[in-house]
């Protein structure tokens, strides 16, 4: 699956750039790009990337529909409206959207899935740190990792500290022992070959709405 | 499930100890002994337990035939044919055998199997912390984990610090992430619970040989 | 020095009890005994240890001057007022007052302010980890941390896991690299020996009011 | 201390770019470099940086006779007959020397000397964890560790993992207590910025053979 054209909306940002290192290596050619430096075109895309900002969610949908393509969503922040509308455009075109598409931070959730069907009565305790310019308390992804969570509030210990890239933890503990599962992020790297890894799946899609756990769970032997 | 009268070989260890507290929690009669300190009997035992040491193998053998009931092992070192002679006594009455009866190293050595599913060529490392009077290294632990893991060569780094009870982890790393999976034990309780569980899980069962793999799987949900 | 007489207050709880076999295996005798069971006395002490609750404070004063003695003090949660009782005891008798008897956790508070005089601009956090059952939030000790700290309004996370003993972490954070200082107490016998090294600092002096951290200073090579 | 012109030796390497930003950052000019790529010269250097390999060694000496200016050395794997090499050099002109230039490290080996003056009989544990693409085993960094414990044969547990950047940690454990200090480096922006500060202590100095320590040290408050 080679010489596939593609699009890339916030192209200049850092996952942008990122992005456009790991498609390039894999021979797929940047035909269409928007960025707060302007647009340009040189062919029709046969998929698109979003890692702009909710603010350009119209747009993304707009061009969705006029390339009539498959869409890979990276923003964070979206409201519930936004994931309406994402949903319909999934009738038309294949959708996958995440709000962290590393594949260590997948494994993660899965595993804190996996260790509950075996502990009913242990302590959860779910801790991230991130670098001091992060605005959000706590993390999007910690509160995925909540998410999976079956017990009813669990805390979660945020922690700033230097440029940390971003850690995650969740612990579970018993009387007598205790079980924890750690993920570390040391570069953007990760998340474009995640975006890269949903658009090998997305191709072989019609449409339909799918999250970065759909694409792993087809990956994994 | 109560008042069900149960045999202990290696009484007086520390194990042992522990193993009565937690029996007697659950109302079950101490009604066969044998330690360094000789043998006791008030009754028939509906089930034994040994931990001993490996020179006492062949009388857990023969107290298992005459007394015609379940036998949960958790002697450490056992020999190739020792294990056989364990195998043979399970076709006529049930056994579980592990070297560790830790519900969260059982839960840790699960993830790691199924992390293996979605990661091909991570690097993997094993290392364990315990006190510095633990003469065996690596950890017979450490072990069980590496013999999780698919990849030839594992290394396992042994840190030997104060009197650190047991702690193993195994961490994944790829290009830009770090998956960690850990587990911290501090009290001998907790294999005592992990041996009562087995317990309630013989009694149910007519023979066989069983790992403490088989009694997590019939308890999850 | 050897066949010292000391009496203790608060001897059937879970410190003192481990005191009891800290100061036995160094043949300090045990005279004087107050707990929720009574009073024993069997001779005079030349040292008394107070492993009491706030509410026998006015009783511990007393005695200190009834046996006119060095005092230990361990009990937590003093008020301003008792503070200033001990200091004025501290006139007559020598006085050692801290709020935790770990050598680990006063080494940890030293190289807090050492990384300081290196550091001006850092993140910093602290976190502390304990059992479940565990009602102070954060720890004592974990305040104690950030009384090292220059700079104003630290983050403490408090995390509950299991029966975890006691862990504290402060944590460094510049724009590359993180520097972590982590302390993990095991059991009560630590604060024991801190204690009973306190006895043997406090048996040299006439009077006056001492820290923890004077004892330590003292013994330091 | 502004428009000072500086020499790089090594500077299309990863350390070297890294230095160029944060020379540059602070108005220093590039006026002479030497890489695979060739020399070039536009001005006469105030002060000279080596990050190149340790087969340019001979020249580095000549050029800083050669323009009579401070040195600063961050190759690694020099033999003792360079280390004299560079000690008869710094007779002449001023020059630090140091594997690691990073602050978190430097700080580490500190407290890694505070510790030991109030512990005597704890163990002492060393691990560190570098990307999978690192020769060496264990890190010259890891050796500077262990140079400064006052024991014979300590361990040191080497990990490697993805991409990880540089991990260092150094335990104390004691009977019922461990005490760990970890350092984590995260960009190369570390080390090229404890350079610059050696640049700024160099600058006022006439001759003599210093290290990032002695740096360090006048820095601290």
């Amino acid at each position: 699956m080679k010489n596939i054209n593609y699009g890339l909306l916030g192209s200049t940002g850092k996952l942008g750039k990122e992005v456009q290192n790991v498609f390039a290596e894999n021979k797929f050619q940047l035909v269409y790009e928007l960025s707060l430096e302007g647009e340009t075109q040189k062919d029709i895309p046969q998929i698109l990337i979003d890692c702009s900002l909710p603010e350009n969610f119209e747009n993304t949908i707009s061009l969705a529909k006029k390339f009539n393509c498959p869409l890979i969503i990276a923003t964070t922040g979206l409201t519930s409206t936004q994931m309406e509308a994402l949903k319909t455009l999934a009738e038309i075109v294949p959708v996958v959207q995440s709000y962290n598409y590393s594949l260590g931070i997948q494994i993660l959730l899965k595993l804190t899935k996996e260790v509950q069907k075996y502990v009913d009565d242990w302590d959860i305790e779910i801790s991230e740190t991130h670098h001091r310019f992060k605005k959000d308390k706590p993390s999007g992804t910690a509160i995925m990792i909540r998410n999976e969570v079956e017990k009813e509030e669990v805390n979660i210990s945020s922690l700033r500290l230097g440029n940390v890239f971003g850690e995650h933890t969740i612990s579970f503990g018993g009387l007598g022992e205790v079980l924890s599962i750690s993920h570390s992020a040391s570069s953007r790297r990760t998340f474009a070959e995640g975006i890269f890894r949903s658009a090998l799946f997305l191709l072989k899609k019609k449409n339909g709405f799918y999250s970065f756990t759909d694409v792993i769970n087809e990956n994994s032997h």
